[in-house]
């Protein structure tokens, strides 16, 4: 017998015989003699639906005022939750934010949690009770209802699991778990049985989209076992674990792509103390994140600057990046949105050499040029030319020896 | 300077632009120096959508995830509603009924109010701020949502008023008070200015739908003023308030009428010590009301016996009586349920002699004739056929002078 933690997104629980499906489902694990967990989401649409309501009241919705509003779409989805339970003859608790106490810090639509109370959960368990718990939702110190941002529910079904000490916590998604690469542009893709929370955060940050990267960040903080899995068929789909000996013999866990970024380069910018603040401090301060920086040196006095910014801030930046040229006195501006990022990831890199000279010369022999690297000590990135991305990804998944079964 | 409760109904808050003239309308009030607590429904339509949802997933839904579910539709309108505020540049906060502290008993989809924590409320107002509490919810001592069932919201504006000590509390409606009869039946109906809890509690009972009774018996408890009054107009309506001098001299103050009863009548029935109780406690058991009775003596041993059953329990009655009647030797039943029962309510009848009769040779010479009869203190009704209603209200409006202007 184990205490699950189980959450099902918006998609899973869109409408009322979805959520009798999701409940049979939940049921039938409880009857194997598990106490059970179901953290859910608000029915897929209600969140546009709610956004467009506030936009409509004021044109910067007030964040306090907006969690009230969002946070009643996972209202409906627990009590409708709750009853589907009972109606199958079985027993069901709702449980809202506020009522569970989990307790987070006061940024409205992006807070983050504190503290949860687990006391009442166990009660409702050792009743024999399925607890529902309305995930994305919390409450502040003072009772004023906070969200928790995107892939709020995965974070809320996470940090529970952590604070009842759960024996797994199961992600249900649309797609059947983590994949070596994106399976739309690479046919080869396989799914990962098993991989490390380390692993899983650089593939979340670098843009694989399965997992919420926050809560991955707390499943490895407190070693909840995470279970990445489809809603629609009973497979076992990928967990997410702590490092083991297994893991080692494998190179590279996966492939990913992120076309989310542009490059912007500052030509013959002089090379002396300071210039990098004075570059990147009024890009921070409008509140443009720089992710890889690369500097060329050109002889002793001159130095080439190219970093990347999200595609979205792109305008915004180079702006402000040609006012800053003009002040520091560099000889021009240049940049391209049409560019991708490139990365394999893998803990077993670390005990492998030559993962770096792999990926270079894979992109190389297939023509692709590389316009920069960033490394970490389970990840290398390169940015290419964003017409490369099928080509590349494949080439490398194929490099690594993705295509076949560990 | 005075402190108002104002509550506006679910057609008043139907979409973004109603909502939005609410707010205008509320700040209006708040910039002649009041200070302004708002209390509001779900939007007009959520509540039908919930049932149907709820209906969907359990044959009969549980009633503390139903208070779970519904509660959701008034956290929606507050939160609009602040906004609205914010975005005409005076301040706001939404509270839900657990935020308020309003605490209920536990009898989900029907709770009735125990207590309310003024402070939060005192403390939000103090600080130039509009309270926007959502109407129709509380919650019990161990921390569950509950409703407080049809006309929810006007009891949490009267009963917030009370717990506030508020100098007034309006009641926003589509009709721009309450009138001397129902206008649709009757063009002569006037909107009556002035009436006390006694006359409108009695008005509510007999059928007027301007007003949860509820709401009514705690603002006469509390001595709460009430001014109902339409949210289309700046009009002034209705104030139902303690009784005073002035009213005295009026005799009557309404008349109504109720469709919703049948009539039953079980003829020559044994006249025994016991035979009440045998036929009206299986009637009571099966949980349906019983409004007027009427006993008839033939002779010494028999006796004709004559009830009102709302109309829609009227099959059920039916059924039960004719098996009552035959256990306890009575001829025969009989039923209609083309009825309706004509009221005249006012409090100046304890001090006027001859309204009864007034009312009696009104429809006597009108045709009308009476079937039953009912007094109390303040009010009259007779039970005619249903046809005649019309023609009834008419002339016993006019009879009692109410087409002239108190």
């Amino acid at each position: 017998m184990a205490l699950i933690v189980q959450k099902f997104g918006g998609t899973s629980v869109a409408n009322p015989d979805k959520i009798k499906a999701v409940a049979k489902r939940v049921l039938a694990c409880k009857k194997k003699g598990n106490d059970m967990v179901v953290v859910l989401s608000a029915m897929a649409g209600e969140t546009n639906r709610f956004v467009d309501l506030a936009n409509q009241m004021q044109a910067i919705p007030d964040p306090r005022e907006m969690d009230v509003l969002l946070s009643s779409g996972e209202q409906v989805t627990i009590a409708l939750f709750a009853m589907a339970v009972k109606e199958m003859g079985d027993d069901a608790v709702s449980l809202l934010g506020d009522q569970v106490k989990i307790v987070t810090d006061r940024m409205h639509t992006k807070a983050r949690i504190k503290e949860i109370d687990s006391a009442l959960i166990h009660k409702h368990l050792k009743d024999g009770k399925i607890v529902v718990v309305a995930g994305f939702q919390g409450v502040t110190p003072d009772g004023d209802i906070t969200t928790l941002g995107r892939g709020g529910s995965d974070t809320t079904a996470v940090a529970l699991a952590a604070a009842l000490k759960a024996d797994q916590c199961d992600i249900f998604t649309d797609v059947d778990g983590v994949y070596t690469t994106d399976p739309n542009i690479c046919a080869a893709a396989r799914k990962i049985d098993r991989i490390t929370y380390d692993e899983m955060l650089e593939l979340a940050s670098l843009g694989a989209k399965v997992l919420d990267i926050r809560s991955v960040g707390i499943a490895k903080r407190y070693k909840v076992p995470l279970h990445v899995r489809s809603t629609f068929t009973e497979n076992e789909g990928t967990w997410v674990v702590e490092e083991d000996k297994k893991m080692e013999s494998m190179q590279i866990s996966g492939v990913t792509y992120n076309k989310n970024e542009a490059r912007i380069t500052i030509a013959k910018v002089p090379d002396q103390p300071g210039t990098a603040s004075k570059i990147f401090k009024p890009i921070s301060d409008a509140g443009i994140v720089v992710d890889m920086i690369i500097q060329n040196t050109r002889g002793t006095e001159m130095t080439d600057m190219t970093f990347t910014v999200p595609r979205t801030d792109y305008k915004r930046a180079m702006t402000l990046v040609e006012k800053i040229a003009a002040d520091i006195g560099a000889e021009s501006v240049s940049g391209a949105t049409d560019i991708v990022k490139v990365s394999v990831v893998g803990v077993g890199m670390r005990n492998h050499s030559g993962i770096a000279t792999t990926m270079f010369d894979t992109l190389s022999s297939e023509g692709v040029n590389i316009m920069m690297i960033s490394t970490s000590e389970i990840k290398i990135s390169c940015v290419i030319e964003e017409k490369y991305t099928e080509l590349a990804v494949r080439s490398l998944h194929k490099a690594f020896n993705l295509d076949q079964a560990a």
